[in-house]
Protein backbone atom coordinates (compact mmCIF):
# COMPACT_ATOMS: atom_id res chain seq x y z
CA UNK A 1 0.00 0.00 0.00
CA UNK A 2 2.04 2.66 1.09
CA UNK A 3 5.90 2.54 0.63
CA UNK A 4 7.15 5.65 2.76
CA UNK A 5 8.32 6.58 5.66
CA UNK A 6 11.12 3.31 6.92
CA UNK A 7 13.36 5.62 8.40
CA UNK A 8 14.89 6.45 11.79
CA UNK A 9 13.11 9.12 13.56
CA UNK A 10 14.96 11.53 16.29
CA UNK A 11 13.34 13.67 18.78
CA UNK A 12 16.19 15.69 20.92
CA UNK A 13 13.89 17.09 23.35
CA UNK A 14 11.84 15.69 26.16
CA UNK A 15 11.09 16.13 29.59
CA UNK A 16 8.45 14.61 31.84
CA UNK A 17 7.71 16.43 34.74
CA UNK A 18 6.72 14.98 37.93
CA UNK A 19 3.89 17.31 38.73
CA UNK A 20 0.77 17.59 37.55
CA UNK A 21 -2.67 19.65 38.27
CA UNK A 22 -4.68 16.75 38.15
CA UNK A 23 -4.51 13.19 39.02
CA UNK A 24 -6.87 12.97 35.75
CA UNK A 25 -5.48 10.68 33.56
CA UNK A 26 -5.71 13.09 30.66
CA UNK A 27 -4.17 15.84 32.48
CA UNK A 28 -1.44 14.26 33.98
CA UNK A 29 2.33 15.62 32.31
CA UNK A 30 2.78 13.29 30.06
CA UNK A 31 5.04 12.81 26.77
CA UNK A 32 3.38 10.90 24.05
CA UNK A 33 5.12 9.43 21.12
CA UNK A 34 2.39 9.25 18.43
CA UNK A 35 3.39 6.56 16.10
CA UNK A 36 1.07 5.93 13.03
CA UNK A 37 0.95 2.74 10.82
CA UNK A 38 -0.99 3.58 7.59
CA UNK A 39 0.31 0.41 5.84
CA UNK A 40 -1.23 -3.07 6.09
CA UNK A 41 1.37 -4.91 7.91
CA UNK A 42 2.22 -4.90 11.64
CA UNK A 43 5.07 -2.64 12.55
CA UNK A 44 7.41 -3.58 14.93
CA UNK A 45 9.07 -0.31 16.31
CA UNK A 46 12.55 0.03 18.37
CA UNK A 47 12.89 3.16 21.08
CA UNK A 48 16.38 4.06 22.37
CA UNK A 49 16.32 7.30 24.89
CA UNK A 50 19.40 9.07 25.37
CA UNK A 51 20.56 11.45 28.52
CA UNK A 52 22.19 14.28 29.39
CA UNK A 53 24.37 11.94 31.97
CA UNK A 54 24.21 8.44 31.93
CA UNK A 55 24.16 5.79 28.84
CA UNK A 56 21.33 4.96 26.47
CA UNK A 57 18.17 2.83 27.87
CA UNK A 58 17.45 0.80 24.97
CA UNK A 59 16.41 -0.53 22.38
CA UNK A 60 12.98 -1.13 23.44
CA UNK A 61 10.08 -2.80 21.23
CA UNK A 62 6.53 -2.37 20.81
CA UNK A 63 4.37 -3.11 18.08
CA UNK A 64 1.65 -1.13 16.15
CA UNK A 65 -0.84 -2.86 14.29
CA UNK A 66 -1.59 -2.85 10.52
CA UNK A 67 -3.77 0.54 9.85
CA UNK A 68 -3.63 1.41 13.42
CA UNK A 69 -2.46 4.61 15.40
CA UNK A 70 -0.51 4.01 18.79
CA UNK A 71 -0.09 6.98 21.21
CA UNK A 72 2.68 5.95 23.61
CA UNK A 73 2.61 7.82 26.94
CA UNK A 74 5.83 7.85 28.35
CA UNK A 75 4.30 7.36 32.37
CA UNK A 76 3.21 4.35 31.18
CA UNK A 77 6.75 2.92 30.05
CA UNK A 78 7.79 0.55 33.05
CA UNK A 79 9.23 -2.74 31.14
CA UNK A 80 11.91 -3.17 31.00
CA UNK A 81 12.79 0.49 31.92
CA UNK A 82 10.57 3.64 33.13
CA UNK A 83 11.04 7.38 31.96
CA UNK A 84 12.62 9.45 34.72
CA UNK A 85 10.97 12.45 35.47
CA UNK A 86 11.94 15.95 35.66
CA UNK A 87 14.86 14.54 33.72
CA UNK A 88 15.86 16.06 29.78
CA UNK A 89 16.21 13.02 27.50
CA UNK A 90 16.24 12.74 23.72
CA UNK A 91 14.57 9.31 21.02
CA UNK A 92 15.57 7.57 18.33
CA UNK A 93 12.88 5.44 16.98
CA UNK A 94 13.34 3.28 14.26
CA UNK A 95 10.34 1.24 12.61
CA UNK A 96 10.74 -1.98 10.44
CA UNK A 97 7.40 -1.24 8.79
CA UNK A 98 6.43 2.38 7.47
CA UNK A 99 5.37 4.14 10.08
CA UNK A 100 5.28 8.49 11.03
CA UNK A 101 6.46 9.71 13.77
CA UNK A 102 5.01 12.61 15.84
CA UNK A 103 5.97 13.97 19.66
CA UNK A 104 3.41 15.64 22.36
CA UNK A 105 3.79 16.74 25.39
CA UNK A 106 1.25 17.95 28.04
CA UNK A 107 2.73 20.15 30.93
CA UNK A 108 0.39 20.61 33.63
CA UNK A 109 2.59 21.53 36.68
CA UNK A 110 0.63 24.97 37.19
CA UNK A 111 -3.11 25.45 37.24
CA UNK A 112 -3.03 25.43 33.55
CA UNK A 113 -1.92 23.66 30.74
CA UNK A 114 0.35 23.88 28.51
CA UNK A 115 1.19 21.85 25.01
CA UNK A 116 4.04 21.62 22.78
CA UNK A 117 4.40 19.44 19.81
CA UNK A 118 6.93 18.25 17.16
CA UNK A 119 6.98 16.29 14.15
CA UNK A 120 10.29 13.77 14.68
CA UNK A 121 13.05 14.79 12.62
CA UNK A 122 14.25 11.93 9.83
CA UNK A 123 17.44 10.79 8.01
CA UNK A 124 17.02 11.13 4.66
CA UNK B 1 1.85 27.97 -11.90
CA UNK B 2 3.07 26.38 -8.37
CA UNK B 3 3.86 23.00 -9.53
CA UNK B 4 4.79 21.71 -5.74
CA UNK B 5 3.59 19.68 -3.15
CA UNK B 6 0.84 16.65 -4.26
CA UNK B 7 1.79 14.31 -1.89
CA UNK B 8 0.65 12.68 0.87
CA UNK B 9 0.57 14.48 4.23
CA UNK B 10 0.31 12.43 7.33
CA UNK B 11 -0.30 13.21 10.80
CA UNK B 12 0.29 10.89 13.65
CA UNK B 13 -1.51 12.96 16.74
CA UNK B 14 -4.73 14.54 16.97
CA UNK B 15 -7.54 14.89 19.97
CA UNK B 16 -10.60 16.75 20.31
CA UNK B 17 -11.45 17.52 23.77
CA UNK B 18 -15.28 17.31 24.92
CA UNK B 19 -14.55 20.24 26.95
CA UNK B 20 -13.69 23.74 26.73
CA UNK B 21 -14.10 26.94 28.23
CA UNK B 22 -16.48 28.85 26.73
CA UNK B 23 -19.51 27.84 24.00
CA UNK B 24 -18.16 30.74 22.14
CA UNK B 25 -17.18 29.29 18.44
CA UNK B 26 -13.58 30.65 18.79
CA UNK B 27 -12.76 28.79 21.97
CA UNK B 28 -14.39 25.34 21.62
CA UNK B 29 -11.76 23.16 21.71
CA UNK B 30 -10.96 21.59 18.09
CA UNK B 31 -8.60 20.62 16.12
CA UNK B 32 -8.05 22.42 12.60
CA UNK B 33 -6.55 20.66 9.40
CA UNK B 34 -5.57 23.90 7.22
CA UNK B 35 -5.31 23.41 3.34
CA UNK B 36 -3.81 25.48 1.34
CA UNK B 37 -4.16 25.78 -2.28
CA UNK B 38 -2.21 28.32 -3.94
CA UNK B 39 -2.48 26.91 -7.63
CA UNK B 40 -4.82 28.07 -10.09
CA UNK B 41 -7.06 25.21 -10.17
CA UNK B 42 -9.59 23.53 -7.89
CA UNK B 43 -8.23 20.77 -5.42
CA UNK B 44 -9.68 17.92 -4.07
CA UNK B 45 -8.76 16.18 -1.07
CA UNK B 46 -9.26 12.92 0.51
CA UNK B 47 -9.05 12.87 4.31
CA UNK B 48 -8.96 9.39 6.15
CA UNK B 49 -8.57 9.06 10.08
CA UNK B 50 -6.85 6.29 12.17
CA UNK B 51 -7.63 4.71 15.58
CA UNK B 52 -5.87 3.07 17.88
CA UNK B 53 -8.66 0.70 18.16
CA UNK B 54 -10.85 0.22 15.57
CA UNK B 55 -10.74 0.80 11.54
CA UNK B 56 -10.30 3.69 9.88
CA UNK B 57 -12.44 5.33 8.33
CA UNK B 58 -12.93 7.20 5.20
CA UNK B 59 -11.61 8.66 2.69
CA UNK B 60 -13.47 11.42 3.26
CA UNK B 61 -13.81 14.22 -0.10
CA UNK B 62 -13.54 17.78 0.28
CA UNK B 63 -12.67 20.30 -1.94
CA UNK B 64 -10.55 23.67 -1.73
CA UNK B 65 -10.95 26.26 -4.31
CA UNK B 66 -8.23 27.77 -6.49
CA UNK B 67 -6.28 30.22 -4.37
CA UNK B 68 -7.58 29.82 -1.71
CA UNK B 69 -7.05 28.16 1.85
CA UNK B 70 -9.44 26.11 3.76
CA UNK B 71 -9.30 25.61 7.68
CA UNK B 72 -11.19 22.30 8.38
CA UNK B 73 -12.51 22.34 12.15
CA UNK B 74 -12.70 18.52 13.24
CA UNK B 75 -16.19 19.97 15.26
CA UNK B 76 -17.66 20.67 11.80
CA UNK B 77 -17.27 16.72 10.32
CA UNK B 78 -20.64 15.81 10.60
CA UNK B 79 -21.26 13.54 7.20
CA UNK B 80 -20.81 11.14 6.59
CA UNK B 81 -18.70 10.83 9.55
CA UNK B 82 -17.92 12.81 12.55
CA UNK B 83 -14.42 13.07 14.66
CA UNK B 84 -15.06 10.94 18.26
CA UNK B 85 -13.90 13.35 21.40
CA UNK B 86 -11.48 12.67 23.72
CA UNK B 87 -9.93 9.85 21.31
CA UNK B 88 -6.43 10.12 20.10
CA UNK B 89 -6.37 9.65 16.25
CA UNK B 90 -4.30 10.42 13.56
CA UNK B 91 -5.20 11.75 9.50
CA UNK B 92 -3.55 10.66 6.30
CA UNK B 93 -4.21 13.81 3.69
CA UNK B 94 -4.10 13.12 -0.30
CA UNK B 95 -4.23 15.75 -2.24
CA UNK B 96 -5.07 15.34 -5.79
CA UNK B 97 -3.50 18.36 -6.54
CA UNK B 98 -0.69 20.30 -5.13
CA UNK B 99 -1.59 21.77 -1.89
CA UNK B 100 0.03 22.02 1.49
CA UNK B 101 -1.07 20.81 5.02
CA UNK B 102 -0.57 22.29 8.38
CA UNK B 103 -2.77 21.23 11.72
CA UNK B 104 -3.38 23.20 14.47
CA UNK B 105 -5.05 22.30 17.89
CA UNK B 106 -6.98 24.42 20.65
CA UNK B 107 -7.43 23.00 23.63
CA UNK B 108 -9.93 25.12 25.95
CA UNK B 109 -10.67 22.39 28.91
CA UNK B 110 -8.78 24.82 31.39
CA UNK B 111 -9.71 28.39 31.98
CA UNK B 112 -7.15 29.33 30.07
CA UNK B 113 -6.52 28.05 26.27
CA UNK B 114 -3.17 26.07 24.83
CA UNK B 115 -2.65 25.74 21.50
CA UNK B 116 -0.59 23.44 19.57
CA UNK B 117 0.41 23.29 15.73
CA UNK B 118 2.28 21.39 13.06
CA UNK B 119 3.20 20.83 9.45
CA UNK B 120 2.05 17.57 8.53
CA UNK B 121 4.80 14.74 7.69
CA UNK B 122 5.10 14.75 3.69
CA UNK B 123 5.97 11.43 2.01
CA UNK B 124 8.97 12.36 -0.43
CA UNK C 1 28.81 32.36 1.96
CA UNK C 2 26.12 29.67 2.04
CA UNK C 3 23.72 28.52 -0.70
CA UNK C 4 20.98 26.92 0.76
CA UNK C 5 17.59 28.34 1.27
CA UNK C 6 16.17 30.11 -1.86
CA UNK C 7 12.90 28.34 -1.68
CA UNK C 8 8.91 29.36 -1.77
CA UNK C 9 7.49 29.02 2.27
CA UNK C 10 4.33 28.31 2.80
CA UNK C 11 2.56 28.38 6.34
CA UNK C 12 -1.44 27.27 5.60
CA UNK C 13 -2.42 28.10 9.01
CA UNK C 14 -2.16 31.68 10.68
CA UNK C 15 -4.88 33.98 12.87
CA UNK C 16 -4.69 36.97 14.74
CA UNK C 17 -6.87 37.47 17.38
CA UNK C 18 -8.07 41.24 17.77
CA UNK C 19 -8.11 40.85 21.65
CA UNK C 20 -5.46 40.91 24.09
CA UNK C 21 -5.00 40.64 27.33
CA UNK C 22 -2.38 43.93 27.89
CA UNK C 23 -2.15 46.93 25.42
CA UNK C 24 1.94 46.02 26.45
CA UNK C 25 3.16 45.69 22.74
CA UNK C 26 5.15 42.61 23.96
CA UNK C 27 2.19 40.88 25.34
CA UNK C 28 -0.24 41.98 22.14
CA UNK C 29 -1.73 39.01 20.19
CA UNK C 30 0.22 38.99 17.02
CA UNK C 31 1.84 36.24 13.94
CA UNK C 32 5.71 36.95 13.64
CA UNK C 33 7.05 35.95 10.07
CA UNK C 34 10.28 35.12 11.58
CA UNK C 35 13.00 35.45 8.22
CA UNK C 36 16.85 34.46 8.82
CA UNK C 37 19.17 35.67 6.05
CA UNK C 38 22.37 34.36 6.67
CA UNK C 39 23.86 35.71 3.50
CA UNK C 40 26.46 38.19 2.76
CA UNK C 41 23.50 39.83 0.35
CA UNK C 42 20.39 41.52 0.74
CA UNK C 43 17.51 39.80 0.66
CA UNK C 44 14.28 40.89 -0.76
CA UNK C 45 11.04 38.82 0.14
CA UNK C 46 7.85 38.26 -1.68
CA UNK C 47 4.68 37.98 0.60
CA UNK C 48 1.25 36.94 -0.06
CA UNK C 49 -1.91 36.04 1.56
CA UNK C 50 -4.33 33.96 0.61
CA UNK C 51 -7.77 33.42 2.43
CA UNK C 52 -10.78 31.14 2.89
CA UNK C 53 -13.31 33.49 0.62
CA UNK C 54 -11.23 36.34 -0.45
CA UNK C 55 -8.70 36.78 -3.68
CA UNK C 56 -5.24 36.80 -2.53
CA UNK C 57 -3.42 40.17 -1.76
CA UNK C 58 0.11 40.68 -2.37
CA UNK C 59 2.95 40.31 -3.22
CA UNK C 60 4.19 42.74 -1.02
CA UNK C 61 8.08 43.11 -0.91
CA UNK C 62 10.04 43.37 2.53
CA UNK C 63 13.72 43.36 2.62
CA UNK C 64 16.09 41.78 4.99
CA UNK C 65 19.55 42.94 5.06
CA UNK C 66 22.51 40.32 5.07
CA UNK C 67 23.65 38.75 8.13
CA UNK C 68 20.10 40.10 10.11
CA UNK C 69 16.67 38.06 11.00
CA UNK C 70 13.71 40.01 10.80
CA UNK C 71 10.61 39.58 12.82
CA UNK C 72 7.49 41.00 10.68
CA UNK C 73 4.79 40.99 13.06
CA UNK C 74 1.01 41.16 11.37
CA UNK C 75 0.31 44.07 13.58
CA UNK C 76 2.78 45.82 12.17
CA UNK C 77 1.82 45.24 8.30
CA UNK C 78 -0.40 48.77 6.98
CA UNK C 79 1.16 49.56 3.19
CA UNK C 80 -0.54 48.59 0.78
CA UNK C 81 -2.50 46.46 2.73
CA UNK C 82 -3.19 45.07 6.59
CA UNK C 83 -3.79 41.97 8.20
CA UNK C 84 -7.35 41.57 9.10
CA UNK C 85 -8.36 40.48 12.60
CA UNK C 86 -10.22 37.36 13.55
CA UNK C 87 -9.33 35.51 9.92
CA UNK C 88 -7.86 32.29 8.82
CA UNK C 89 -5.74 32.90 6.19
CA UNK C 90 -2.33 31.35 4.71
CA UNK C 91 1.12 32.49 3.79
CA UNK C 92 3.46 32.03 0.67
CA UNK C 93 7.11 34.09 1.00
CA UNK C 94 9.08 33.74 -1.63
CA UNK C 95 12.84 35.02 -1.14
CA UNK C 96 14.46 36.07 -3.57
CA UNK C 97 18.11 35.45 -2.29
CA UNK C 98 18.51 32.07 0.17
CA UNK C 99 16.58 32.70 3.75
CA UNK C 100 14.79 30.88 6.22
CA UNK C 101 11.14 31.39 7.22
CA UNK C 102 9.03 30.04 10.72
CA UNK C 103 6.34 31.45 12.28
CA UNK C 104 5.19 32.25 15.63
CA UNK C 105 2.05 33.33 16.88
CA UNK C 106 0.99 34.48 20.20
CA UNK C 107 -2.59 34.28 21.42
CA UNK C 108 -2.86 36.46 24.82
CA UNK C 109 -7.09 36.73 24.49
CA UNK C 110 -7.30 35.28 27.84
CA UNK C 111 -5.84 35.92 30.75
CA UNK C 112 -2.95 34.25 29.98
CA UNK C 113 -0.78 33.90 27.28
CA UNK C 114 -0.52 31.02 24.42
CA UNK C 115 2.17 30.35 21.63
CA UNK C 116 2.78 28.69 18.68
CA UNK C 117 5.39 28.10 16.70
CA UNK C 118 5.89 26.08 13.10
CA UNK C 119 8.82 25.81 10.66
CA UNK C 120 7.25 26.96 7.11
CA UNK C 121 6.75 24.04 4.96
CA UNK C 122 9.04 24.16 2.05
CA UNK C 123 8.79 22.98 -1.58
CA UNK C 124 11.19 20.56 -2.66
CA UNK D 1 26.84 3.99 13.77
CA UNK D 2 24.25 6.62 12.12
CA UNK D 3 25.56 8.22 9.00
CA UNK D 4 22.46 11.42 9.58
CA UNK D 5 22.37 14.58 10.36
CA UNK D 6 25.95 16.24 9.96
CA UNK D 7 23.97 19.95 8.04
CA UNK D 8 23.45 23.47 9.14
CA UNK D 9 20.51 23.78 11.10
CA UNK D 10 18.28 26.73 10.99
CA UNK D 11 16.19 28.61 13.76
CA UNK D 12 15.13 31.99 12.77
CA UNK D 13 12.97 32.88 15.92
CA UNK D 14 13.83 32.67 19.80
CA UNK D 15 13.57 35.31 22.15
CA UNK D 16 14.06 34.98 26.09
CA UNK D 17 11.71 37.22 28.29
CA UNK D 18 13.34 38.51 31.06
CA UNK D 19 10.74 38.20 33.47
CA UNK D 20 9.83 34.77 34.97
CA UNK D 21 7.01 33.86 37.14
CA UNK D 22 9.10 32.17 39.60
CA UNK D 23 13.37 31.32 40.43
CA UNK D 24 12.49 27.96 40.19
CA UNK D 25 15.03 26.96 37.61
CA UNK D 26 12.70 24.55 36.49
CA UNK D 27 10.12 27.57 35.37
CA UNK D 28 12.52 30.61 34.75
CA UNK D 29 12.03 31.64 30.96
CA UNK D 30 14.41 30.10 28.99
CA UNK D 31 15.47 28.99 25.55
CA UNK D 32 17.14 26.09 25.01
CA UNK D 33 18.71 23.94 22.05
CA UNK D 34 18.33 20.40 22.42
CA UNK D 35 21.46 18.63 20.65
CA UNK D 36 21.36 14.65 20.05
CA UNK D 37 24.54 13.32 19.20
CA UNK D 38 23.34 9.33 19.17
CA UNK D 39 26.70 8.20 17.44
CA UNK D 40 29.72 6.67 18.93
CA UNK D 41 32.07 10.03 18.88
CA UNK D 42 31.80 13.16 20.64
CA UNK D 43 30.67 15.97 18.59
CA UNK D 44 31.44 19.74 18.46
CA UNK D 45 28.68 22.49 17.63
CA UNK D 46 29.22 25.81 16.43
CA UNK D 47 26.36 28.12 17.59
CA UNK D 48 26.17 31.86 15.76
CA UNK D 49 23.48 34.24 16.59
CA UNK D 50 21.72 36.99 14.44
CA UNK D 51 19.90 39.80 15.34
CA UNK D 52 17.73 42.24 13.82
CA UNK D 53 19.85 45.63 14.55
CA UNK D 54 23.37 44.25 15.02
CA UNK D 55 26.04 42.32 13.64
CA UNK D 56 26.27 38.38 14.16
CA UNK D 57 28.04 36.88 17.15
CA UNK D 58 29.88 33.65 17.43
CA UNK D 59 30.58 31.21 16.16
CA UNK D 60 30.73 29.87 20.19
CA UNK D 61 31.82 26.16 20.52
CA UNK D 62 30.00 23.58 22.15
CA UNK D 63 31.10 20.07 22.77
CA UNK D 64 28.26 16.84 23.05
CA UNK D 65 29.72 13.86 23.94
CA UNK D 66 28.40 10.58 22.00
CA UNK D 67 25.55 8.68 22.98
CA UNK D 68 24.22 11.81 24.86
CA UNK D 69 22.05 14.48 24.57
CA UNK D 70 22.87 18.14 25.56
CA UNK D 71 20.26 21.06 26.38
CA UNK D 72 22.08 24.07 26.05
CA UNK D 73 19.85 26.89 27.55
CA UNK D 74 19.98 30.15 26.68
CA UNK D 75 20.48 31.68 30.13
CA UNK D 76 23.68 29.46 30.59
CA UNK D 77 25.41 30.71 28.05
CA UNK D 78 27.83 33.49 29.52
CA UNK D 79 30.87 32.76 27.99
CA UNK D 80 32.34 34.47 25.43
CA UNK D 81 28.85 36.14 25.74
CA UNK D 82 25.59 35.72 26.79
CA UNK D 83 21.59 35.80 25.21
CA UNK D 84 20.24 39.12 25.30
CA UNK D 85 16.74 38.84 27.30
CA UNK D 86 13.56 40.58 25.51
CA UNK D 87 15.49 40.61 21.72
CA UNK D 88 14.72 38.70 19.20
CA UNK D 89 16.99 36.47 17.47
CA UNK D 90 17.82 33.74 15.24
CA UNK D 91 20.47 30.74 15.51
CA UNK D 92 22.50 28.64 12.96
CA UNK D 93 23.66 25.71 14.63
CA UNK D 94 26.88 23.89 12.41
CA UNK D 95 27.36 20.38 14.00
CA UNK D 96 30.96 18.86 12.83
CA UNK D 97 29.50 15.21 13.58
CA UNK D 98 26.29 14.16 12.84
CA UNK D 99 23.77 15.21 14.78
CA UNK D 100 19.94 16.27 15.39
CA UNK D 101 18.71 20.16 16.65
CA UNK D 102 15.70 20.95 18.32
CA UNK D 103 14.40 24.34 19.67
CA UNK D 104 12.31 24.28 23.05
CA UNK D 105 11.09 27.50 24.58
CA UNK D 106 9.41 28.10 28.18
CA UNK D 107 7.74 31.39 28.23
CA UNK D 108 6.34 32.38 31.98
CA UNK D 109 6.36 35.73 32.39
CA UNK D 110 2.40 35.53 33.13
CA UNK D 111 1.27 33.39 36.04
CA UNK D 112 1.02 30.42 33.69
CA UNK D 113 3.59 28.99 32.25
CA UNK D 114 3.18 28.22 28.02
CA UNK D 115 5.79 26.65 25.49
CA UNK D 116 6.95 26.25 21.91
CA UNK D 117 8.58 24.30 20.06
CA UNK D 118 10.05 23.35 16.79
CA UNK D 119 12.56 21.42 15.14
CA UNK D 120 15.71 23.13 13.26
CA UNK D 121 15.26 23.70 9.77
CA UNK D 122 18.43 21.91 7.69
CA UNK D 123 19.70 22.60 5.10
CA UNK D 124 19.55 19.54 1.93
Amino acid sequence: MFTFGAKIRFIPEAYTPSQSVSPDRALVSHVTACILNAGDRDAQIAVTLYFEDRDPVGPHARAVSDCRTRHLRSNDLSDPWSVPRDTSYASVIEPFEPSIVQHTCLDSRRTHIAWLSRMAWTSV
